[in-house]
C-alpha cells in the first residue's frame, strides 16, 4: 500500500522577477512531520516546458511572477507542511520587472523572461479560441516594431477599412482598460493523487472541469501513457473556466516521487496569487457610421496582458468584437503581451466581457453622436442570418437571436418606460439615475460527445456520461433522457465514473455540455427505447409500432390493460439464464455551433458626491434556443449577471510597480456582496438551434458578457461621463466627473 | 466525512444448536477502542429472513450451527476488535443437534430449527440450478414419509424405469458419500463499506464474484433502493463459487448503524467455520445394461446435506447424473436436508463432482460386470447430438464434445499403452499401480451481458465491462476485442468500474463470462470498427468497403501508402470543435448454453501397507469449443484437476456428534500440497459452440468434475477395491482392503 496521505504546501516567490540563486531546505527538512521537499530541480517533469504552466509547475532558474511556486513541501499534516514551507530559505537575485503591458510591447523594453526561453504555449482558454480560429484571421503586415514580449498577434479583416472611413460621416473612437479578474470559485484549486502500490498508476481526484483534458495534460507533462492516469469524477465547487488543469501534474509528480498519496489544496491567497485569472485588456475601438446610422467601419486594437505565459485569447476577443454588428469593413489587430504577473486562464466567455465592454461603450457613444436611440441602432445594425462571418468553417451567420432579444427588451417596461424611471429611490435622494443598454454574445463551443444508458432491474434508467456537472447539467441531461424515453425524470439517474470507463466528453466549459452531451444522451436513450420496445413486443405479443411508453410501463396503444412494466423488462433482460439481451443504449454527437446572444438593460444610481454606483434593476434577455430547465437557466443568468457586476464595479487585481499583488486576499479583492446585486429579471427567448437538443443552445457564458457595457452606458446616462476603466470604482467615477468639469 | 475505518470482528457460536438466552456486551464495550457491538436484535435488517444467510447474518433467537455469528464488534483497530469479541458473554441454552442427514430425513427426527421457522431460501448455487430447472423435473408421488428437515425434493424422469429393469441383463448398484469441501480461495471473505456523509449511500468493496448480484442482495436484505448501493470492482483473491454474496449486507448494516466505514475480513478459521462450502452428498446409483453394453436403466437417489439453510443444488446434481449417458429410462430422486452445520454454497460445478464421482464409479463397476472396456462403453453410450435431454427449453442435446474427448484419450499413450504403465516407479517399490478413466461435464451457465468500447486519443481501444476478472477473463476479452478490431492485443485495455456505471454483467461463475461477455465485447468492437471505418473513409476519401485495419492503422486495401492511424482517428473524434463523433461501440448478448465435457485418465499408485494414494500422471481432455487463450485454459485445467485431487484424496470437513467442526484450521483441513499434484496433461478438443465467441465454450467447471471418479477407478484398478467415500484417505483405503479380504 502506498501509505498515508501527505499534505502539500507550496512555497511562493516573493519576487515578480528574479533568478533563483539557492534553495536551502535543510531547516525545513528538520521540521517534525515534513516528509519531503521538492523544487524545480529535484522534481523534474519529463515534459518540462517553461512556457507552459502545467509543464513547469515549479520554477527552475527564474521566477516570473510574485506568487510563482518554487518549492513544494510534503508533510504528515497540514500544520507540518506549513511549518516546513515557512522554514525554506530561498536566495533570489532580483531582475527587472515588467508590469505595464503597453510599455512591455515597446521595442527595447525589459524582457519578461531572461534565463529560460519561452516556448509556444497554450491555455485552456485556447480551446475556446480554437473554436473560432480561422476565418479572416491572419498575421497582417505589421509595420510597427514590437518587443519580444509580444507572444502572439493576429489580424482580422473584412472589406476595406480605409474605404469604410471614407464612407463614414460620424466617427467615434475610445480606448478602454479592464482589470485582471479572478473566477472566485468557492472551492480553491484542489488535487489529491493516489499512486498504485507499484508506482506506475495514478488515480487523481481534482477540482477539474474535464476528466479527459486532465488526463491528457498530466500524461503530457510527465510523458506517461494516458492509461496510467485515472481521473475520477468528483463534485467540484465551481470553476468558471479556471479549472482546466493547472497543478495536477505537479501533484502527480510529487506522489510519484514520494510514493505516497498527496493532497494539495490552495489557500484563498494562494489561489489569488498563483491560479489563472482572466487577463487584463487594453482595447481601442473606432467606429464609423453614415448619418442614417448604418455602421460602415469597425477598427479595433486588442491588447491582452498574458502574464508570464503565452496564451490569453486575445484573438478570440478580436473575433467577439467583430461578431455583434454587420459591418462591411472590419480591421482588428490583437496582441498578447507577456509581463511578470500570474499567467492567465479562461473565465466565463473568455475575452468577451472585455471586448464587449469596449464595443458596447463605443456604440453608445456613436449613438449619442448620431442622436439615435441605442436600441434602434442595434436593431438596425445587429447581426442576422446570412450576414458574412469571419469564420472559415461557416462563412455566413445562421439564424441567431440577437434581434429577438432586442425586441423583447424593447417591450419590457424597464426599457419602454425608461424615461419615467429616472427618479432615485427615496433613500438615495440626490443620486443620479441612468438606464443603459448593451448586447453581447458567445460563439458557442462544440466538442464530440458520447453517452451510454442502461435499464436496471428496478425499472430505472441509468445514464452514464463523462461530463463534470458544474452548472446543473446533470439535471438537464436527466430531463432530456426522461423526455427521450417517455418517462418521468424520477426514473432517470445520471452516473459518472473515471476517465477509464466513461464515454468521451469534453470539459465542462464553453456553454457546451447540455448542448453537445444532450444529443448524445438523447441518441443513447432512443437506442435503449427501441431495445425496450422490442422486448416488450415479444412479452406482449404485439408489434413494436403499436407500443408506447407511459409512466413506468410499455403499453399497447389503445389497449391500456395490455402492458408490461419497465421493471419487468429490466428484470428479464438481466436475469440468470434469460434469453433477452440487457438494455444498453449508446449515443454520439458532433455538432456545429449555435451562437447565442443576450440583450441587457441596467438601471443604476450614482452618488455624484462619492462616485458610488449602485445597480437598482437589471433586465437580461437571452436567446437560449429552447429552455430545457428554465429554473436552472435563470440561475445561470443570475450568476452571470452577478459576476458581470463584479467586473463592472468591484473586481480587479491591483499591482504595484514591483509587480506585487496588492489584492491577494478577499479583504482586498472586492467581490460583489449580496446587497450589491439587484433584482435580476431574466427573459428567455427561444430561437431554436438547428443542432442542439430540442433546439436548446448553450446558456452559461452570455449572461456575463454585456453587463459592464450596460452598466457603463447607464452611468453615462446618469452622469454624462464615459467610464473607460473597469472596475468603475467610486474613485474612477469621481475622477471622470472631475475631468468632465 | 464519515470518519475513520472501523475494524469488525464477529463472535461465533460455540454451539451447533442452541437458544440465545442473553448477550452481555458491557465488558466488551469497556475495552479501549471498541466503538460499537451489534447483535441480531440491535442490528435488525429490514429484509430479515432467518431462512436466508444474507438476510440473517447475525443469529437472533436460535443458533443453527457451531460458527454462526451472534455478534459483531466494531473497533478502532483489529486488536481492539478481537479483544472486544473475546469479552462478549453469551448465555446459550443447548438444543438437540442434528448432524447426520440420513437420520435427519426420518420422520420424528429432531428438527434443525425449533424457534424461528425456516422460509423459502436460495443460495448462489441456485443460479446454476436455475439454468437447468424445468425439463422432466417434478415432484413425484413420494410415498415415503419424511421429516420437516427435508427442505427440497425433486424427481427427474424419462421413459419407464421399471421397463428398464425388465430389459436390463446386468445391474449394479452402489451408494457413495462425499464430504463438505471448502473452496479454499486465497483471500478470505473480505468486505469494506463506506457510507456517504449523509448516511444514505453505501460504497462497497467486496471480495465478490458479481457487482450486480451483490448490489441486489444488499438492497434486498436492507430493503433499500438498489441505487443507494454502489459496488466497486476490485481484484479478488479467488472465489470458485464461494463469493456470491454472504456478509455484505451485514457490513453495510454495520456501516449504516455506526455511520463509519467498516471493514470485515474473515480469518481463515472463520472462513472455514462460517462461509459457505460445498455440500456433503450421499448418492445411490443403480445402472442396468444389456449384455451388449447398452445402458437401459439409470436410477439415482441424491441426498445433499444443506446445512442450516435451504438450497444446496441437489436437483442440479440429479440433472448432472442424467446428463452423461443416453439412457431411455431414467428415474432420479433428489433431496436437500437441513442439519445443524454451516450453510452451503456453490463450488466449481456445483453438484457435479459429487454426482459424477458416483456415476462414473458405478459405470466402472458395470463395465467390470460386463467385461467391457470402460472407454468403449462410454463411446457406445455417451450422449451425442440429438439425444433427448431433460431440459424443457432444449429437448434435444446439441452437438457436444464428449465422444470427441474420449477419442482423444483413446489415442493418448497413457490410455493406449496403459497395460505397459502398471509398474510403480522405483521409489514406490511394492505399491500397486492402476489407471482409471472417468468423464463428466457441465451444462453451461448463461446470462445476459453487455459491453461498451471506446477509441481513445492515443489510438488504443478501451473496453468497458461489468465482469469480475477471476479467471483471466480480461485476457480472453482482450484477445476477442483485438481480433474483432483487427489490431494487436497491446492496443486493447479492459476497464471495469462500479455497479453504477458499467454495462450489465452476470457474476463470474458457471463458466460463463468469456462465453457470454465475449460476444457482447465482440459486438461492441464491431460497432466501433464500423464507426472507425466511416471516419477513415472520410479522411482517406475512400469507400468503407475498401478499408481494412492493419496493426495500428486503417489502410485502403491494396494501396498501403493511403492510411490513417487509429491514433489520428482517436484524436479527431475527441478534439475540441471536431465534427467527428467519438468512437463508442456497444454490444449485447443473450445466448443459449453450450454444454461442455471432459474425459480424464488418472494413473495412481497405492501403498497397500498404508493405504496412501499418489497420483502419478494425469490426462485431461476437454472440449473447449475454441481455445481463445490456450495457456489460460490449460491453467484452468491444472487448477480444476488439482482441486479435484483435493476432493478425491484429502479434503473434507469432519464433524463430531455435537456438530463441532474438527477441521477448522488449515492444519486440520488437508489441502493438496504441490507434491501431491502430478504432471497434468491437458488435451484441448475443439467442437465449436454454435453460440460462443469464435465457437468458444466455458472452460472453468469441467476440469474438477471427473477427477474423483477417475482416481477412484484407478484405485479400483490398482487394488481391486471400490472406494465409495470421499476423500479416499489412507484409513478408508485400508478399511476397504480389510473388508475385501
Amino acid at each position: 500500500m502506498p501509505g498515508k496521505l501527505l499534505y502539500a504546501r507550496p512555497v511562493l516567490s516573493p519576487y515578480a522577477h528574479a533568478r533563483i540563486v539557492n534553495i536551502n531546505t535543510s531547516q525545513a527538512l528538520a521540521v517534525p512531520g515534513v516528509h519531503a521537499i521538492y523544487t524545480g530541480e529535484t522534481l523534474p517533469l519529463e515534459g518540462y516546458n517553461p512556457g507552459e504552466r502545467t509543464k513547469s509547475p515549479l520554477a527552475r532558474q527564474e521566477v516570473l511572477w510574485a506568487g510563482q511556486p518554487v518549492a513544494l513541501v510534503l508533510a504528515e499534516s497540514e500544520a507540518a507542511a506549513a511549518d516546513g514551507a515557512a522554514a525554506i530559505e530561498v536566495d533570489y537575485e532580483p531582475l527587472p520587472v515588467v508590469v505595464d503591458p503597453l510599455a512591455a510591447m515597446e521595442p527595447g523594453a525589459p524582457l519578461t523572461r531572461l534565463l529560460e526561453k519561452k516556448q509556444a504555449g497554450e491555455i485552456a482558454g485556447g480551446e475556446a479560441h480554437a473554436a473560432v480560429a480561422g476565418g479572416e484571421e491572419e498575421d497582417g503586415q505589421e509595420s510597427r516594431p514590437l518587443s519580444e514580449n509580444v507572444s502572439d498577434r493576429s489580424h482580422l479583416r473584412q472589406g476595406d477599412i480605409e474605404a469604410g472611413w471614407r464612407e463614414a460621416e460620424v466617427v467615434v473612437e475610445r480606448r478602454y482598460r479592464t482589470s485582471v479578474v479572478h473566477q472566485s470559485y468557492l472551492e480553491p484549486q484542489s488535487i489529491t493523487v493516489m499512486p498504485s502500490p507499484d508506482g506506475t498508476q495514478y488515480t487523481v481526484w481534482a477540482s477539474a472541469q474535464g476528466l479527459f483534458t486532465t488526463r491528457t495534460e498530466i500524461a503530457e507533462a510527465l510523458n506517461l501513457p494516458e492509461r496510467q492516469i485515472h481521473v475520477e469524477s468528483v463534485p467540484i465547487g465551481g470553476a468558471f473556466g479556471g479549472k482546466f488543469t493547472l497543478l495536477e501534474p505537479l501533484v502527480v509528480a510529487a506522489a510519484r516521487a514520494s510514493r505516497r498519496p498527496v493532497r494539495l489544496v490552495f489557500t484563498r491567497s494562494e489561489d489569488l496569487l498563483a491560479a489563472n485569472p482572466a487577463p487584463q485588456a487594453i482595447i481601442a475601438v473606432r467606429l464609423g457610421a453614415r448619418r442614417d446610422g448604418t455602421l460602415v467601419a469597425l477598427q479595433g486594437e486588442v491588447i491582452f496582458d498574458s502574464g508570464a505565459y503565452a496564451g490569453a485569447a486575445a484573438g478570440l476577443a478580436g473575433f467577439i468584437l467583430a461578431s455583434t454588428y454587420r459591418c462591411p469593413n472590419i480591421d482588428i489587430r490583437c496582441y498578447e503581451v507577456l509581463t511578470n504577473k500570474v499567467g492567465v486562464g479562461a473565465y466565463r466567455a473568455p475575452g468577451a466581457p472585455q471586448a464587449t465592454f469596449a464595443l458596447e461603450s463605443t456604440v453608445d457613444e456613436l449613438c449619442s453622436e448620431l442622436g439615435m436611440d441605442p436600441l434602434e441602432f442595434r436593431l438596425k445594425n445587429g447581426l442576422r442570418e446570412g450576414d458574412p462571418a469571419l469564420d472559415r468553417r461557416r462563412p455566413r451567420w445562421p439564424r441567431i437571436g440577437l434581434l429577438d432579444c432586442l425586441e423583447k427588451v424593447r417591450e419590457h417596461p424597464l426599457w419602454a418606460r425608461r424615461r419615467e424611471l429616472l427618479t432615485p429611490p427615496p433613500e438615495l435622494s440626490g443620486w443620479k439615475v441612468g438606464i443603459g443598454l448593451a448586447v453581447g454574445g458567445w460563439p458557442g463551443g462544440t466538442e464530440p460527445a458520447a453517452a451510454a444508458c442502461r435499464l436496471d432491474r428496478d425499472g430505472r434508467l441509468t445514464v452514464i456520461v463523462g461530463t463534470v456537472d458544474l452548472t446543473g447539467t446533470d439535471s438537464a441531461l436527466t430531463l432530456i433522457a426522461a423526455e427521450g424515453l417517455g418517462v418521468s425524470p424520477e426514473l432517470v439517474q445520471i452516473e459518472h465514473g473515471s476517465s477509464d470507463n466513461v464515454p468521451h466528453s469534453g470539459s465542462t466549459g464553453g456553454s457546451k455540455i447540455t448542448y453537445t452531451m444532450g444529443p448524445a444522451v438523447l441518441a443513447a436513450v432512443r437506442d435503449a427505447r427501441q431495445q425496450i420496445l422490442e422486448v416488450a413486443a415479444e412479452l406482449l405479443e404485439a408489434a413494436v409500432e403499436d407500443l408506447e411508453i407511459e409512466r413506468d410501463r410499455v403499453v399497447v396503444r389503445g389497449v391500456p390493460d395490455r402492458s408490461v412494466t419497465l421493471q419487468k423488462i429490466g428484470q428479464v433482460t438481466t436475469a440468470f439464464g434469460s434469453r433477452y439481451q440487457p438494455i444498453y443504449g449508446r449515443g454520439r454527437s458532433a455538432l456545429g455551433s449555435s451562437p447565442m446572444y443576450a440583450a441587457h438593460v441596467a438601471r443604476v444610481a450614482v452618488d455624484p458626491e462619492t462616485g458610488e454606483v449602485r445597480v437598482l434593476d437589471y433586465l437580461a434577455a437571452q436567446d437560449v434556443g429552447f429552455a430545457i430547465n428554465p429554473a436552472e437557466i435563470e440561475g445561470q443568468i443570475h450568476g452571470g449577471v452577478t459576476q458581470g457586476i463584479g467586473w463592472a464595479l468591484f473586481e480587479g487585481f491591483v499591482y504595484d510597480e514591483h509587480g506585487q499583488l496588492l489584492t491577494a486576499t478577499l479583504m482586498d479583492y472586492a467581490l460583489p456582496h449580496s446587497t450589491d446585486v439587484p433584482t435580476i429579471t431574466p427573459l428567455l427567448v427561444e430561437v431554436p438551434s438547428e443542432h442542439g437538443p430540442f433546439g436548446a443552445k448553450g446558456v452559461g457564458e452570455p449572461p456575463v458578457v454585456p453587463v459592464a457595457g450596460a452598466i457603463a452606458n447607464a452611468v453615462k446616462a446618469a452622469l454624462g461621463v464615459r467610464l473607460t476603466h473597469l472596475p468603475m470604482t467610486p474613485e474612477r467615477v469621481l475622477r471622470a466627473l472631475q475631468q468632465q468639469s
